[in-house]
This record gives structure tokens, sequence and C-alpha cells, in this order.
């Protein structure tokens, strides 16, 4: 079977929250990101070309369906500047949100990160540095976004990702650490950090906000280069939270 | 005076890389970015509200040319989702690449990355990390594009940034340090990292070119944790970027 018109109509449609959530699936584009997830997560519509579908592996998987379609097909659906071979519909996963995961291993929480590039970004090297757990915001950008999917490049196949009320998360996990970024924070190289608990990044505006800053225990700051350097006041979030998960990392490897 | 149709038209044509380097002005937008750059770069033209004009102290900076605008006339002019109340052409400075520079403070060198959101985010972070001088090799995409001038937040009036012949700027350097990061790479934590010389990053998809990559001395790697795991294939090069400078900049500070 070929790539409808309203097929097409529909797999553009998933662009929208709205649309994504009311059918509970999520979009991915190309070979390498299409390849990553089918495993991971239940396939509803697989779309590609007869080359694609001849040389993978896709018919040993279970995809609901699977449409052939030429380029020109596949190119009037993606939501891609340069659209590839194959795009794929998958469901989305009911994540239940278990803090307590935070007690025994190193974990993320973002507090309204708006940007889907950041937010994909943010789980690539969450995959990176082994952090498997991230909790977002109820404001924070919605991770199935076709933008903050194709920028995981697979990452959301490991990296588990849940929205909840973050300063309700935070009142119940009494008597772990709860690091921060503030630019008033301590040095972090002069910091012992924990090899569990939760490290907050926040709004790439506005930073943390004051409600869930109440709850941080652990204040740390990227110290600039000399560190009385007067430079830009900040770093993209998604760069400060690489920054700091190197270091956690770092800190935990060598002891 | 107001802002004419043809000088929205000329604004916005600023958007290709063609028009810019004819007429070797760049946009930036907003009171932030527009504030740190004046005084920095000769500004040709700004374009303000008149509340912004008011509030501001634009009249003490010799700009060539002040339009008032309406809100509505700038959102017309911008290449912005969320349309500011000012924005400015500014003058490309020439920038006479100087390798030697090399020897005597840390830079970073850029094969090929395309994305202008990744060089934005790498200006602004080399600003954080006080690395003043970047290398980009010609296809190295446009530093004055509007989307790396935005993203960089203001780095640029800080931070150099050139384009040169970079396997030759290579060949200059005899005896320098040239870092780059490879899969197969020593651990950067076990490496004791020079405070002069090169950091070599490459394109997002391909990684250092083949030529540039024969021409490094140093090849290091950002271990994963646990150093084992099999997850991502790579960070986002802007990631990269910030996690091997921070670390740099780590070993420099506690020397």
């Amino acid at each position: 079977m070929s790539l409808s018109k309203n097929k097409i109509k529909y797999i553009r449609s998933l662009e929208g929250k709205k649309h994504r959530k009311e059918e509970g699936v999520f979009l991915a584009e190309g070979p390498k990101l299409v390849g990553e997830l089918l495993g991971h997560f239940p396939c509803r519509l697989l779309v590609a070309t007869s080359e694609w579908l001849e040389a993978s592996l896709v018919r040993t998987v279970a995809v609901q369906e699977i449409l052939v379609a030429t380029r020109e097909e596949l190119s009037r659906a993606s939501l891609l500047k340069t659209p590839q071979s194959v795009l794929a519909l998958f469901e989305q996963p009911s994540l239940h949100v278990n803090a307590e995961i935070a007690r025994r291993s190193l974990c993320l929480a973002l507090d309204g990160v708006q940007d889907p590039g950041n937010l994909g970004t943010i789980v690539r090297l969450a995959d990176w540095f082994g952090i498997e757990h991230i909790f977002c915001s109820l404001n924070t950008v919605d991770v199935y976004s076709p933008k903050t999917v194709q920028a995981t490049m697979g990452g959301l196949a490991r990296v588990k990702v849940g929205y909840t009320d973050l300063p309700a998360l935070l009142d119940s996990l009494e008597g772990i650490p709860v690091y921060g970024t503030f630019l008033d924070g301590g040095n972090m190289y002069d910091e012992a950090l924990s090899e569990t608990g939760l490290i907050v990044m926040g709004n790439e505006g506005n930073g943390i906000s004051a409600e869930v800053a109440a709850r941080i225990n652990r204040r740390i700051y990227i110290p600039t280069f000399p560190a009385d350097r007067l430079a830009a006041e900040s770093l993209n979030v998604g760069v400060a939270t690489a920054v700091v998960c190197a270091e956690f990392r770092r800190q935990a490897a060598t002891k």
C-alpha cells in the first residue's frame, strides 16, 4: 500500500502536541533513529522506500502497519528539511514517575526547559553519561515533539523521561542531595559531588523557578575561566547540563 | 524617520550569506544582544521603538542611522519568532587570522560545523571559558548568520572568529599541541591537558575530516559513564566542545 493524502495529513498533524497526546504516538525520522527506536517502542506505522525496506531487517520486528512510499511521498509527510528514506510512528510509553530511583542513582530534573532542541540534546547527553531518568516539570517542553525526538539521536530508547509536579517530587525526597546551578553557588570543582540524587536544570531565560530553588540543598556553579572573568552571564542549558554531568561522572569514576 | 518597505526588505535580505558578505554587515536583535554589541562593532543602522530609544543610552554611541519604528514595523523586519523592541545592523569586522596566538593561549578550531545554532553555542561557551580565538575551516557555517549571532548571546563581542584553510593553519603551527576528540582517543581525564594550543572540533555528522585528523597530535576522548557503557555514539558538538573546554580549564585552574 502506498501513502494516501490522509495518511500524510495525519503524520504531519503530529507536529502538534495535542494530536500527539490524543493519539498517544510520536514521530521519528531517518534510518538511524528509527532503527534505534524499533524494538524499544511499539511501532504503529512505518513508512519507507522499497530500497530501505529491502535492506533493513524490519520484517522481524512487530510493526502494526508498513507502507511503501516514494521519496517524493515521504518528503510530503516529513517535518524535516532533509526528508529521509524512512519515518515511523511509535507509541508513547506510559511512564510512572518514581522519584525513589534518585535515592539509588543520579537523575536529572528539568524545571521549565522550553526549547525542543535543548531537551533533545539533554536526553542525548544523559544517555552518554549513563543518567537513566529525567523528571520534567509540567511546563517543560514535550519530549515527544518531533524536534526533540530527532535531537535525542536515539537516546530516548534508553533514557526515561517523565513529567510531574516538580516541587511536590522534591518534597517527597527528603534527605537526598538536590543540586542546582546558581551564579552565587559554590565552585563545583571544590565540592565532593554525590553519586546519587538529583541535578536540577532550569529554564533558558529565567533559570530555576523560585518554588524549585527553595527546595535545592546543594547550590553549585560552573566557574568561568579565569574565575573572575567578566564574560557571558550564562551558558546554554544543554551545555551547562553537560558540563555538570561530566563533572559528577568524572568524580565518580575516580573514586 | 520610520521604517520604509525597502529598508524592511533590505534587513530581511541579510538572512542570506551572500547579501551579508556584499554589504559587510550582520543583523542582531533584542535589547540585551544589541546592547552588548554596541560599542564593539560599528553600527550602521539601529531600528527601535520610541520607548526603547528613550530608555537606552544609544545616543551616546556612534550609530550611523537611527530609525524609530512601531512594534508592528519591527516585526515585519524581524527574522525572529518573537520580534523584539530593537534590531541593529553592525559592520562585520575584518579579522586577520593569526594562528600564532595558539602558541600563547588556548584556542578552538572548528572543522566543518554546519548548524548555525551549534556555532553560536560554541562562541557563547568559548566566552564563558575565556577562549578568545576560534579558527573555522572554510566550510564551517557563517558566524554572521542571524541564528548564530542570536545564539552567541553577545559572546561575539569578545570572541574573535576567523575563517581559514584549516590544514594549512595546522601545518604552520609546528610543535604546538593540537587536540581532537576521537572514539579511539585517550580518556581526557587521564591526560595532562596543556594551557596553550588548539582544540579541534568536527562536523555534526562526520566528525573531524581526514585531512585535519592527520594533523592532530593529541587524540582524546570524553568517557561515557560507566566507561564501558554502550550508549549513544556521540554527543552534540556544542556539548562536546563544552565538556572538553571545561576540563582544560579545570586542570589549568588547579595547577
